[in-house]
This record gives C-alpha cells, sequence and structure tokens, in this order.
C-alpha cells in the first residue's frame, strides 16, 4: 500500500506556494494599492490598510472613457485573460481566443479589463502576501472575502483607471457572480452584463464540493493551519491542494467526456507487472494528478480556501431580501449562457436568471453552448460564445 | 483558520477502526471458513489461508434446495440486509423493507442470504481481521481484491449451505456488479438476476470519484501507510475516511435533492456570532461531517480503499474479449433497475445492460426508479422497486 507512482518524481520539488511574489517577473501586470488612500474594510470586518490588486488591459480607452469593458476571472484564473505565455505568466490568456483585435471582444475597439481578485495569488492581495504590520505573509491572519468585497475592490480601480461606467462586465464561474454582483450592488457602473455557467447563489451541492476540497487543505499536515509559507520546498501542503482540485476538477467536466478521453486506460503497469496494486493508476488518475500538481505549481492553498469560500458564501440575495428583490435592481441588458453538459453549475441556474431578468422587463437573452465538456466548455468551447458575445457587445448602446 | 466546530466535542473518540472484531456481538451472523479445506487464491495472486464469511439467512431452505435467494450488498453494506438493529447490528437491516414475511422478497417462499463481501470490515476477512501467520490485522498486507474474487468466495459459501443454483442474485450499486459476475462467470448456477444502479465496467468519472476518496485517506497521517491498528482512540484514520466517504455521499444523491434539504441554511453561529468564519459550516457540511463521522464508527479505512479499489477493477469485459462476448454468457431472465436522477450510475447504464440482454434474444426487462434521490434511491424509494422485484421472483421457473 506505498505510494507506487502516485506523483512522479518530481513531488519533492512542488514549491510551497503558487504565488506570484514580489521579484517575480510581472508580465503584463500593472498594480494599485487601493487603500492608498482609505483603508478597506471587507464584509467580514477585518480592514486591509494595503490592498494591491494586479490587473491587465488591452485596447485603449476612449476619450469619453465609453468603452471599458471588464472581464472576470474565475476560481483558480488571474488578470492573464488575453496575450502570450512568457515571463511572469506561465500559460497563454485564459480567454486569448476571445480577447484581441478582430476578436470577440475587439481591443481594437474596446478597452478590456482584467483584474486578480483579492484574496488571489498571482499579484492581488491575498493569504500569501506580506502582512503590513511584520511583513510577513498573512497566513491564517487573511479574512474571509466575499464575491461583494471582490467588486467593491474592483470598483476603485475602476475609479483609478477613469472608467465612469463598463460597456459590458463578463465572466464564467466565480467570474459570472462577480459579473451579477456588479449590476446588483453598483447598477449606476454598468451598462451590460454577461453571465456565464453562474449563479445567483451558491447550492448546498456546489458548498458540498467546495467544503469537501477544503477538508482535503485542512488534512494536510503540511497545511500547518495556513502558516507553512517558511516550510522548505516540497513540505507545502501540496497534496492537500491538489486532492482540492481534483475533486473540482471532476465537476469541471462529464462523464461523457472522462468516457470518451480515458475510458478505463491504465496510466502505468504496476511495479509488479500486474494490474493489482491497490495504487496503480488509471488514465484518468494520472490526469488528476497532473491537474492537482499542475495547479499546486501557480497557486496557494490558502488563497485556494479563501476563494472557495468566497464561493459558497456567494448569494445575490444576502441582506436584500430576495433574489427578486436583489435581481430588481438590474436595469441593464443581459446575455446569459449556460452550459448543457454543466454538473457544477447546471443550465437551468443560468435560465433562471434571465427568467427573472426577463419577468422585471429588462432586456434579457439567453444562449447555451452545447458541449460534451462540462462545466469548462466556457473555456473551451469558444467557436459558440464569440458571435453571441460579439453581437450582444455590439447592440448595447454605448453610455 | 483553526477548527471552529468541525466535528463536535467527540471527535478524539472515534475508533481506529469501525470493523467488526471477534469477541463483539455477532448478532445474527454466522460464519464459514470457505478456505478451511483448500487455500482461496485472489485475481492478484495472493492466496489466502483463511478466509471467513460473515452472513445471513432468512427463511427456510426447500428441501430441493430450489428457492434460495442471494442479496448482495453495497460499498459499506454488510450482511444485515434484513432484521433489526440491535447487539452487533448497528442499525436495522439495509433492505429491511424489502426482506421479509410477505415482503417483496418474501421469506415465507425463498430463503434469503447476504454475505459480507470479501475485504469487508463486519465479520468476513479483510484489512482489520488477523493474519494467521502473526494473528495481527493485515492491514498493508491484505491484497487487492477484485468483484469476481468476492464472488468466488461466495460460490463457496453456497455450496457449503447446500445450494445449487440461485433463484435469484440481486443487488444495487457493488451489490449489482456482483450480480452481473455470478451471471458471467457461474451461468449454471443462477436462475435469474436482478441488477440495480450498477454497471457493466466501471466509468473513468466512477473512478476519478474513488481515486479522490482514497487519495483523502492516504493523506491523512494516521492511515500510517495501512498500519494503524495498534493507534488509541481518536489515532486512527478517522479524517481522510470522513472526507473519502463526503465524496461518495454527494455522488449518491442529488443537486435537487441537497437543495430541497439544506438549500444554504446555516448549521451554527460562528465563534464570532457572524456567517464569515473560514470554518463556519453551512448545513449541507454538517450533514457531510456525520455521515463522515457516522461511517468512522462502523467502518474500516482499509476495508474502504480495497473494496473502492475492487469497485475500480470492475469490468465484465476483462480477459474475455468484449462487453458483448461477456454478456453472450449470460442466458437467464434479468429485470435491470435504474434511477432516474442518479448521477453516479447513470440509467444509461442499466439500459446499456437491458440492451445487450435484449440484442441477444435474453428475457430482460427494464424497469426505472424516479426519485430526486440520487443513486441513493434503491436503498429509499423502496417503494418503486417492490412490486416490479416480487413480480419477477414469481414469474422465473424454479430451478
Amino acid at each position: 500500500m506505498d505510494h507506487v507512482g502516485t506523483t512522479g518524481p518530481s513531488r519533492d520539488l512542488l514549491p510551497v506556494t503558487g504565488a506570484w511574489q514580489p521579484g517575480d517577473p510581472v508580465g503584463q501586470r500593472r498594480f494599485v494599492d487601493i487603500a492608498a488612500h482609505h483603508p478597506f474594510a471587507v464584509e467580514s470586518g477585518a480592514m486591509l490598510r494595503r490592498v494591491d490588486l494586479a490587473y491587465e488591459t488591452w485596447g485603449t480607452l476612449a476619450p469619453d472613457a465609453s468603452n471599458a469593458v471588464l472581464v472576470c476571472h474565475a476560481w483558480t484564473g488571474d488578470s492573464h485573460a488575453a496575450g502570450r505565455a512568457g515571463p511572469g505568466h506561465g500559460a497563454p490568456g485564459w480567454w486569448d481566443d476571445l480577447i484581441g483585435p478582430g476578436k470577440a471582444i475587439d481591443t481594437e475597439r474596446w478597452f478590456v479589463v482584467c483584474a486578480n481578485v483579492l484574496g488571489g495569488c498571482q499579484g492581488s492581495t491575498g493569504p500569501a502576501s506580506p502582512h503590513p504590520d511584520d511583513g510577513r505573509p498573512y497566513g491564517s491572519r487573511f479574512p474571509v472575502v466575499t464575491i461583494r468585497d471582490m467588486v467593491r475592490a474592483q470598483v476603485r480601480l475602476m475609479d483609478h483607471l477613469g472608467v465612469r461606467r463598463w460597456h459590458a462586465v463578463i465572466g464564467g464561474s466565480m467570474g459570472g457572480m462577480q459579473v451579477l454582483e456588479w449590476a446588483i450592488t453598483f447598477p449606476e457602473r454598468v451598462a451590460s452584463i454577461v453571465p456565464i455557467a453562474t449563479c445567483l447563489q451558491a447550492t448546498a451541492q456546489q458548498i458540498a464540493w467546495g467544503a469537501i476540497g477544503r477538508r482535503a487543505i485542512r488534512l494536510d499536515p503540511r497545511w500547518r493551519g495556513g502558516d507553512y509559507y517558511d516550510a522548505p520546498p516540497g513540505e507545502g501542503p501540496w497534496e492537500g491542494l491538489a486532492i482540492a482540485r481534483q475533486v473540482a476538477q471532476v465537476t469541471f467536466r462529464s462523464d461523457n467526456s472522462f468516457t470518451e478521453r480515458f475510458g478505463r486506460e491504465l496510466a502505468e503497469v504496476g511495479e509488479y507487472g500486474d494490474t493489482f496494486d491497490l495504487w496503480q493508476r488509471f488514465e484518468v488518475e494520472r490526469y488528476l494528478d497532473y491537474h492537482g500538481e499542475k495547479l499546486v505549481r501557480r497557486f496557494d492553498a490558502n488563497s485556494y480556501l479563501v476563494i472557495g469560500k468566497a464561493m459558497d458564501l456567494h448569494d445575490v440575495a444576502r441582506g436584500r431580501g430576495s433574489l427578486e428583490a436583489a435581481m430588481r435592481r438590474i436595469h441593464v441588458p443581459s446575455l446569459s449562457i449556460g452550459i448543457s453538459s454543466d454538473m457544477l453549475y447546471p443550465a437551468y441556474q443560468q435560465q433562471r436568471i434571465h427568467e427573472l431578468l426577463t419577468q422585471q422587463g429588462v432586456p434579457s437573452r439567453y444562449h447555451e453552448i452545447h458541449s460534451p465538456h462540462g462545466h469548462d466548455a466556457f473555456l473551451i468551447n469558444h467557436d459558440q460564445i464569440v458571435e453571441p458575445i460579439a453581437r450582444f457587445l455590439d447592440h448595447v448602446p454605448l453610455g
């Protein structure tokens, strides 16, 4: 029952945190301390004296600032929504197919902004960032934040950029949660919204998946209650974070796509040359290990906890009476996009957004991505959203 | 980020193993050492010199032994398919609604048998059992076993009982895997089959869920490579086993049933009286913790690993050329039962069993349980299977 070939020979070298850290290549990032003029209070009550937001922009802001589009990233995404891989950016932009000159979100026309969320680990202030009191990582001292906190931080970025009103706020999954909170909390600062594969409030099943992942991180003795940053390489909570990621990875895809791609193939022949070792891996396990390890190299376990909790706390109705009352604050055109095979944020949740808006007379459209790929289809089947998004942006009156 | 109210005050008292052990009340169990006359070789190559099977029976075997029905249990089930809770049995029989005088599987007519599987922990030989060499628990020394091994062990029990041919072999989930292997491996010893919420071969997604649970157990430092039996109470791998169970528990139910039952209710107010503590639980998390802890009290972590691996290895085609070739060995009537909301063993998998049998001219029927409860519906919506099963048993010619 020993660890036969579980994660490959590189295991001991896995970083303690995959967070971007001062001194790392900045790449396309710009930074602003949105708490420089007044501290930033989060919903949980904590006061942050310094809040860096790492953000990127593409295109040129029009003189009247009417052409700004905000793109919001998902759980483990970051500000690098478009552009190449290179120093500071381990991968090409996660929506590079959609954002650029002549693309759906045409940067010859739109000034596109994407910021790493508060609590994240790719340049924005999060648990791996230095605490202003002592310069050591926040770790267990970092507060719980909410989607609303993320959005309120982005409002200060918006002011910094001189944008009065976003022509559109667009995002999938947790990005879509931000989209909804933008339109509900700051209706006067948003001209249109595109929520994708997201929900009005996290369901019990979504919370369950998130909570199980957090328990796996907590179980890892190398998590050390959240204060692991001074551990040597390989001694961070890589294994708990990898398991948490694996839970998510299965919910991001679908039964059919897994069967199609992996079936019952074995990843390797066991130590004893047979198929009967407890830890011998099927190909799908190798895939899960790969994705777990890949995330460990570019993410921070505490950020994973904090952002996951923010998603569980997502509920546009909180403090607003009801879902209906919250949604009545939205008066701008909406394009809600669902995915036929999404098991994590099933299409009924995006249809519900569309229904509520339609009921109150808001111009709303629902578009469904037909895909076998599950939740991740919004990052895969770009061909199915290029045209609807481009057309939607065209038809929203310029603010 | 500390453990606020995660599993309640009883945590330190959780047993190192929930396995039944010699000296515990036997309850309704009977025992037979099926290796007493000749050792039992498992598919992985290991030779077991002693294999106790704990089993229970209900009703009376007819003089011609024509009325015997085998019921096969699922992953964490055991031999107590019917009967009350009491000493030796922590809960009433898991199918007590279906098995008994005048019930669907009428014990005034049928002689019903249910055995704890090989590798289990409720009286049958498994990782918590004493190794014949030294009397200490097998632990990491226990071999990988397969569904076929479980069935081959049951053949010896059958011989011991004097049954030549089962009138029917019935089971759900892993029980259904045994049902299929019974009919394919020993076609002459089975007169009919009722596979429920099961599959012909574990899919990549099913393997993924199982593997993630096993990784959580392995991550628990108290698992100690599988040799944890001499640890003091509270120092067994309860946390890893609980997480593994929680992964399974979500897949056993459904999005709708979780929303209906838990919604976004909070389980408790956090230490600071707010809803913003990282470890404050939603009601669904309390439910998951409850089910994790409940399993820890009645199950063994190594049995969970071994049985889970057996399910991942389940493939009726293995060594038989193809699914079709394997299924061509079945010549007896079949009632395949699926569940409309099953996300773990989706209904298409049971329809496929029915289709393959129908194609080769075997009398086969498909019945679907319409339920919001997901995979567990075969243990919940008894009302929907009582009549189909009773009628099916009636119409199979007595052997």
